[in-house]
Order: structure tokens, then C-alpha cells, then sequence
């Protein structure tokens, strides 16, 4: 397997600090807009090499896998660049794998009711060019989307014989400070696509149809375990409801993210201003797109770890009938402590328990455990060695009866 | 009396539309940076010119007053360009009105408790060197600061004996709705300047020495007259408190604004997260100031008149001792109706209200009504005739017992 990962933000980097202690592929090559951060993310690894590639242009990408002779391309950037690396990948005869789909459009008239373009609808679309050339693109398998959808599969397969609610509940008690220990505002997780999925209509999955609603819709608190207590959660535009219902039998699917108060008014602020908005504007003569700003003028997600504390949770709540037909609530997660990735492995959880999956997953196609073709969700294929290897990886997941 | 105007935007452009009525001056020349806009308002009077002026130059600005015989230098672009414009007079022999002081620089250990570089300081700095020269700079003449300090000369003379506070108060009702009748976020004043003052360290003048708190402190709900109504108004720093007690004797001065919950939320979360900063950042090879780009994402101020109602008020809150000793409470106030300015002179209430005082001014030097030499704020001339020129153009000014 050779592997060519573009991107070596927070994501990619930790991706390689992840492969570097595996032993399941030949060559990853890095490949950034920036050489230097690939560069950097490289010299751990004798099997490293670094590279540029414009993320935004399909036939770089293509370029690149022709040169190195890529079996694998691993997309690690924002998800704007989603299609470029797809149909490059696909034009190299290269598998695909990405850890968030291409992006949505709202409904021109009723963005809050109905869907638009959904997430994934571009990648969909030509699944069965995939198919048909036996290649394939496995969508979507980070942590969320990704392990979550690994969950509904396990659940649907060993603990519940009826399933009313595959509800991925995503929360988080981190704290991150400045150098004088005061608590500062710092995302976790890219903003640009923070505001990309928490700003558009949330999507929900209900007997058989999809349908949207108003950004931070239907608020819940939710109980998150190991510590991090109860968290608001809302409606957020996320693709396990677009993956999940494709795969798994379900009536309803949801996503709910721990946004927390402070961070709902910070977007709800941006959104009242247009500094969301992608669309650039003329600044003073130079002209840049708003949210690339906001994004511009935060601590980079990746840099934050070693001032931050606390642990993040992702996972999955199903309800319906179990396997003996009673009644079940159930929460599978998988809790990371920043303390731990950071003495381990130098990654800040948040995007260390992004990684680790597609790490695994690589592995699972390498050893031939799992195998298809087509554009693919993680629900798709066989939860068990999945979640075996994930805890072999020395990160285990959790089940709590609700 | 030959004037430049540097600056055509929403103030400066209202500053031409009330001119064009008087006949106190022979000639505007009409400089901003975009000819475009200057042509634009200079095409509506036959004693108008345009010309293309960098208000970041002082060379550029002594040579268009050469270039044009220019005797008054009136500023109506953002604070951050008044020194250049300020010298740039004074090197061409010209007097010099502005509507903003030069800017402030927090203290660099107790920014919340003292003064570092107060508004105004780089201008008074050199106040010798105009006195010298004979020639006047008229500082702080729009409406507030301006015609607040106005009203607190007039106070002074006519009626207080002693004065306890000479409290600045600004408040509206202002509404804009986008086509199809929603109400909309936009501010009716220059953004980069509403940041500027609003997050600044608020000053305050209390015996005989000035102070800093944090922004936003001691909330006061204030009953603004002529229907506006009650509106929550904090401590911001502004002009008024730099210039009434060089004049004027009080125990203490304060400006208070009427923001509203909305927009202190919206301020203090460009603050959280940095947005607020003057400071170029790189944004995907380019780079650009933040708060330049939260303006430019805003409507323009200029143009939300026709989508506005309602009224804006300026005012001054005195307490004290009146005339015959006895405890008196009194707001001098100008209130302002969006719909009649609008109909009357197609600019919008808030930069209208700001572009008559220094037209007033303006035609008191001409008449030689008002005279001086030096760096002088509105306080140090008599406010009577300035105060019954503002009636004759049509807009009275109001006094209520508190």
C-alpha cells in the first residue's frame, strides 16, 4: 500500500504521528500547499515523503499518484477540496478515502424545511463509475463521520433487533488557556468547517426521508461519560445522517453537537454579520473571503494542544428494541484525554481521534479485512475487526446502557 | 473661505448636501481616495470640484491645499488617518477642522485602570506651534463629540453656577430592514469607529483627573426624549471626556452610549476572537486588517438611509448647581428624524446629524463669529450663536429638566 496523504494540518499531521508506529503500508507521501509543513510532518518516517500539491486542482492530485505509483489517496483538508481529490484519485486508479463528504447547498426556497444539494450528493452521484472500475472511495471515515458510523453497524448487528434512533451525540469539556493560564477562545477543530456544518440547516434522517431545520435546533443535554458531564447539544449538519439511514435500518437519524453557549452565539454572531460567508469581498484593494478570515485569526487548532486540557467524546446513542425485543438505550463512545495524546503521540485529542480511524481503516483494506468498491460509508463493512483494532491501537471504546 | 474635504463617504458627502444650501464659502474641493465617489458629490454644486487625495500622506494633502488656495482643511474620513490630514494643514497654512481626535494608546500595564496615550494627546501635543502659527485647529466639531460640547459651554454660561457632571448621553431607535422587511444588522455609523471607541478602554474625567475601566462598565438605562424611549447605555470612550474639562470646570465628565444588548454582544465577540484587531494577518497570500473586513462584510452606513426609521439623539445629561444655587438636572439634546432628513436632504439621520455642526462651525469662522489660534475643542467658543445657527438651518436643538 502506498499511501498519498494530502494535507499536513492538524488532521494529517497527527494521521502520520498515528502510521508511523504501523507497519501495514510501504510509503505515505505528504503532500501540502505549504512543502514546509509536509516537510516537517516527514522526517519522523523513513517511509515519509514530502510533497506540494494544489488540493484544489484534480489533476495535481492526479499527477502526484502517477509519480509515486499511489494505491491510496487519504484526503486531509477541508472539505471544500473534497471533489478535486476525489476525481483526481479516481482518474490515478487510486482508492479514495476522506474524512468528511462533499458539501451541501441549502434549499433555494425553503433552506429550513427541505434539503438542497445534500452532503455527499457529488460523491454519490458517481459511485457506480466507482464501482464499475472496481475502485474504491470509502467516505467519511474520521471520527465523526467515521467511528460513529462504525457504532450504528456494530449496533444494528449484535445489540438491537429494532432501531428507532441512530443519535450521534458529540461532546466535550476542553479548556484552552494563554500563557497566563486565563481561558482563551480557541476551536478545537478547523472553523472554517466548524461554521460550515453548524451554520448550515441541520439535517435529520425521519421514516425514510430527509429533512432540514434551523441551525441549533432542538437544544438537549446530554450526559457525556468519563468525567465530562452534562453538555447542550444541537442539530448540526453532519454526514452520519446522510451515511447511516443508506446502510443501517433506522427511523430517525440525528447528529447533535456539545457546541456549548459561548460557541453558538460566537457563530450566530458571524452568521448576523456575513463573516461566514465563503464569497470573497474587496478589502482596501485585496480581496478575501470572510470566514477564511475568521479562520486566519484564530490559534490554529493544531498548535493548541499543549495549552489545553480535558477530554473529548464522540459516539453514538441508539434506541429501539434489543436482541431479546425489550426496549434498549444505548451509548457506544470513545473518550480521548488531551493529556494522553499529547505525552503519547505530541497531537491534541480533537484531532488525534480524528485520525486514528482512518489509520485503522487503512490497515483493515491493507490486510484485506475489509475489501469493496463503490463510494462506501464505514457502516458498509464489518464493525468487529474495526473496533478490535482500534483497542489494539491502544484506544478502546465504550458502552453505557442509558 | 476655500475648503478641502477630505473624505467622501457617508459624513462627508451629508457635509456637501447642507454646504450646497449656504453661501458662506467660495469653493469645496472634494478629495477622497476613490475619485469615483469624490466626483459623485461634487457634481451637485457648481462651486465644488473633485479631487484625488491619500489621507494616509501628509505631503498629499499640503499639496492638493496648494494646488487649490485651501484655507480650511475639513476631515471627514476615520480617526486613524487625523494626524496626516492634521499636519498636512498645518504644513500648507491652512486652518483645520476634524470630528474625531487623534487616537489613544491603552496604558500598557493597567489598560482598564489608566490613561496611556489619551484621544487627542498627539494633536494637543503641538497646540504651540498653532498658536504660534495663528491658526486654528477646531477639534472634536462633529456632534459628538461637538455639539455635546457645545451644550456644555452653553451650561456653563447660561445655566449652571456649578457643575457636579457634564454626562454625554447618545441613544436611538433606530430600525433597518433588508427588501423584504426583516430587520437587518447594520450599523448608521463607521464600524471601524465603533470598534475604536466601543472597545477601547473607556476614559472618564473625575477631580481634576481622567481614568480607564473595562468596556461595557456601569450600564445605565436612559430615557431618551421625543418618543426614543428608554435605552441601555454603558461608558465608551469618546472625545467629550478629553475636551469639556479643559474648558469647562466640573467634577466629573462622561460618555455614555445607548449600544443596546445586541450590539455589545456583537462586540465583545469580535473582541473574543480578535477580529476587532487593526493588525494585518495573512490570509491565503494576502494580507488584510480584520476589522477592515468586518466593515466591509457590514452594509455601508451611507447607504442604509433609505431602509432606516426612526430617530437618533445627541445629548448632554448636566447635573449641578443652577444659577440660583438650587440642585439642578438637565439634558441639552438634538434629536434627529431619519424620514425627514432622508426626504430633505437624501442622507441618513446618524452621519447627517454628525456633517451640520461643522458647517455651522464653519460659517461662524467664515463671518468671523468664532475666531482663535491653537488646538481648541467647540467648548472653547461661545456656544450661542452656534446654537442659534443650528435653529436657523432648520434644526432646533431641545432642553428637559431631569
Amino acid at each position: 500500500m502506498r499511501i498519498l496523504l494530502v494535507g499536513a494540518g492538524g488532521v494529517g499531521s497527527a494521521f502520520t504521528a498515528i502510521a508511523a508506529r504501523r507497519d501495514f503500508f510501504e510509503a505515505i507521501v505528504i503532500a501540502d500547499y505549504d512543502p514546509t509543513r509536509a516537510e516537517k510532518a516527514a522526517a519522523v518516517d523513513p517511509r515519509f515523503t514530502a510533497g506540494q500539491i494544489d488540493a484544489s486542482d484534480a489533476a495535481s492530485v492526479t499527477a502526484l499518484c502517477q509519480e509515486h505509483g499511489i494505491t491510496h489517496v487519504m484526503n486531509a483538508v477541508d472539505p471544500i477540496f473534497n471533489m478535486p481529490i476525489f476525481e483526481g484519485a479516481f482518474a490515478a486508479g487510486a482508492d479514495y478515502l476522506d474524512m468528511a463528504m462533499s458539501l451541501s447547498k441549502p434549499h433555494p426556497e425553503a433552506p429550513y424545511e427541505k434539503t438542497g444539494v445534500k452532503l455527499g450528493d457529488e460523491q454519490f452521484a458517481v459511485a457506480d463509475q466507482w464501482e464499475s472500475a472496481g475502485r474504491l472511495a470509502l467516505v467519511g471515515i474520521g471520527v465523526e463521520p467515521g467511528l460513529s458510523d462504525v457504532f450504528a453497524r456494530y449496533a444494528a448487528d449484535h445489540l438491537f433487533s429494532e432501531i428507532d434512533e441512530l443519535g450521534t451525540r458529540d461532546g466535550a469539556n476542553l479548556v484552552v488557556t494563554d500563557d497566563d493560564g486565563n481561558e482563551i477562545f480557541a476551536p478545537s477543530f478547523s472553523m472554517w468547517t466548524t461554521i460550515e456544518e453548524c451554520l448550515n440547516p441541520p439535517v435529520i434522517w425521519q421514516d425514510g426521508a430527509w429533512f432540514t431545520t434551523p441551525p441549533f435546533s432542538e437544544p438537549e443535554v446530554f450526559d457525556f461519560p468519563e468525567g465530562i458531564g452534562p453538555v447542550e447539544c444541537v442539530n448540526v449538519e453532519h454526514e452520519e445522517v446522510l451515511l447511516m439511514p443508506r446502510w443501517v435500518d433506522c427511523k430517525r437519524a440525528t447528529f447533535k453537537y456539545g457546541l456549548g453557549d459561548e460557541f453558538i452565539n460566537i457563530l450566530k454572531v458571524l452568521h448576523t454579520l456575513g463573516l461566514d460567508s465563503t464569497e470573497k469581498v474587496r478589502v482596501k484593494g485585496v480581496e478575501v473571503s470572510p470566514r477564511d478570515v475568521v479562520a486566519a485569526v484564530l490559534p490554529d487548532p493544531a498548535t493548541v494542544g499543549p495549552r489545553m486540557k480535558g477530554k473529548t467524546c464522540a459516539g453514538l446513542w441508539v434506541t429501539g428494541k434489543g436482541k431479546d425485543g425489550a426496549d434498549r438505550s444505548t451509548y457506544l463512545y470513545h473518550v480521548v484525554d488531551n493529556e494522553e495524546t499529547m505525552r503519547e503521540y505530541g497531537h491534541q485529542c480533537v484531532v488525534w481521534q480524528t485520525a486514528i480511524n482512518p489509520v485503522v481503516a487503512l490497515e483493515l483494506l491493507a490486510n484485506g479485512t475489509w475489501s469493496g468498491a463503490g463510494v462506501l460509508g464505514p457502516e458498509a463493512f464489518d464493525a468487529v475487526p474495526f473496533l478490535d483494532l482500534l483497542t489494539e491501537y491502544g484506544s478502546p471504546w465504550g458502552i453505557k446502557e442509558l
